[in-house]
């Protein structure tokens, strides 16, 4: 029977070289799901993500679907899954969606979370997951920068593939910076980001923070120089549909 | 001049093979310890700890001390220890001690954490620092045997050591047991622990919680096998002096 499985997962991207299978043998989340899934299934299946993340870059709330003749149910297909795939991956649920979902094409909002540690202390335990960052930053001035920043633009500035002839028009929905105990926090959602756009963003805010750029010309900031920060501080969180 | 410097550290004992130096280029925390401290001080330098833990355990509150002829402040030495360790090993903070204080022999009381996941879904992020275990666990009957480990016992059949000739006699001041979220930690406080006595006493009350052993014989339950729970859920968490 045709089926459409539908899987919220999470990984920790430290060693994977991104989301998206490159070739063959590469070391990819794409390419290990789609390795361990056609094995389930004993035939080759393509699996679609809700859009690529880059090497190194983290997923709490990733979305990914594939197609399968299979007598299999969405509990033993997660069984399965939780069993064969390495513990960097993990599948928090697997349902079966309609026949047309698509993760990528059906998604209309995403969420990514930057966690900074903002202070001189050791950081052992998280420190695969935030950008150590020990200059002191003025949140008020990085909070105007993103007040800036929400809205329809074009954030071809933002992006680390200037020349691209696609759109580079997105609509920035929220911004918010948050002081959690050592960390700050930066949540962007959007319809969509452009390649590298949450880390060129997240580190422009901190060049604003730190007071090396003045928060009212952000928007235009990045146009020669790309501040990007480093990829193990960001995560997918969120991906919503319709 | 003659200074004592006391250092309280924290460390990720995934890639370690515990705290005590065995030989020359051995890697543990002991010996990285020393190998920096001897370069900064320019003079082979000996690190003495509260106690050993184990490869793979981790700390967030071990204690160190070290003698130095030296004009560096406490400040120097944390900048410097700061810049030169890896980053699983991070110092908290340095003082001076007075000349006569020893991390070992002077340590009175010391407190143990001990991380179960207890559920079925991934812990991708977590995965290094707790036991997974999705088996339900009855906190009731670990609270009931926990209960009766404490005090003043001859603890030597919780220990991975039994031929030891010295005292296995130990005072469990506390243990307690709760559910935080997905997880169930165990904390232990003695005023010393047997070798791998905290994995032993875990290991066996987490039989008393799934069934396999009786709480009220707890305290002879270990006696001819010992259960050893892995290293990567254990966390010293705090060495108290008088």
């Amino acid at each position: 029977m045709r089926k459409n499985f539908r899987m919220l997962l999470c990984y920790d991207g430290t060693r994977y070289r991104g989301w998206q299978r490159l070739g063959s043998g590469e070391n990819t989340i794409q390419a290990k799901l789609e390795s361990v899934i056609s094995k389930m299934l004993g035939a080759e299946t393509a699996v679609i993500g809700s859009g690529r993340t880059d090497a190194g870059v983290h997923a709490r709330g990733q979305v990914a679907n594939f197609h399968a003749d299979t007598d299999m149910t969405a509990a033993q297909v997660l069984a399965y899954l939780r069993r064969y795939l390495p513990e960097d991956i993990g599948i928090l649920s697997v349902d079966e969606a309609p026949e047309r979902f698509h993760s990528r094409l059906n998604a209309v909002k995403k969420t990514y979370e930057y966690r900074i540690r903002n202070d001189e202390a050791p950081c052992v335990f998280e420190r695969k997951y935030v950008w150590r960052m020990a200059e002191p930053l003025d949140l008020a001035a990085m909070r105007k920068a993103a007040s800036l920043l929400v809205g329809t633009h074009d954030f071809r500035a933002f992006s680390a593939n200037k020349r691209t002839k696609k759109s580079t028009v997105r609509t920035l929905e929220e911004i918010s910076i948050e002081r959690v105990g050592s960390e700050v926090r930066l949540r962007f959602t959007a319809d969509g980001f452009l390649y590298r756009m949450v880390r060129i963003l997240t580190g422009t805010l901190v060049e604003i923070g730190t007071g090396k750029r003045a928060a009212d010309s952000v928007l235009t900031a990045p146009e020669r120089d790309s501040v990007v920060a480093p990829a193990c501080g960001l995560c997918l969180m969120e991906v919503r549909y319709e």
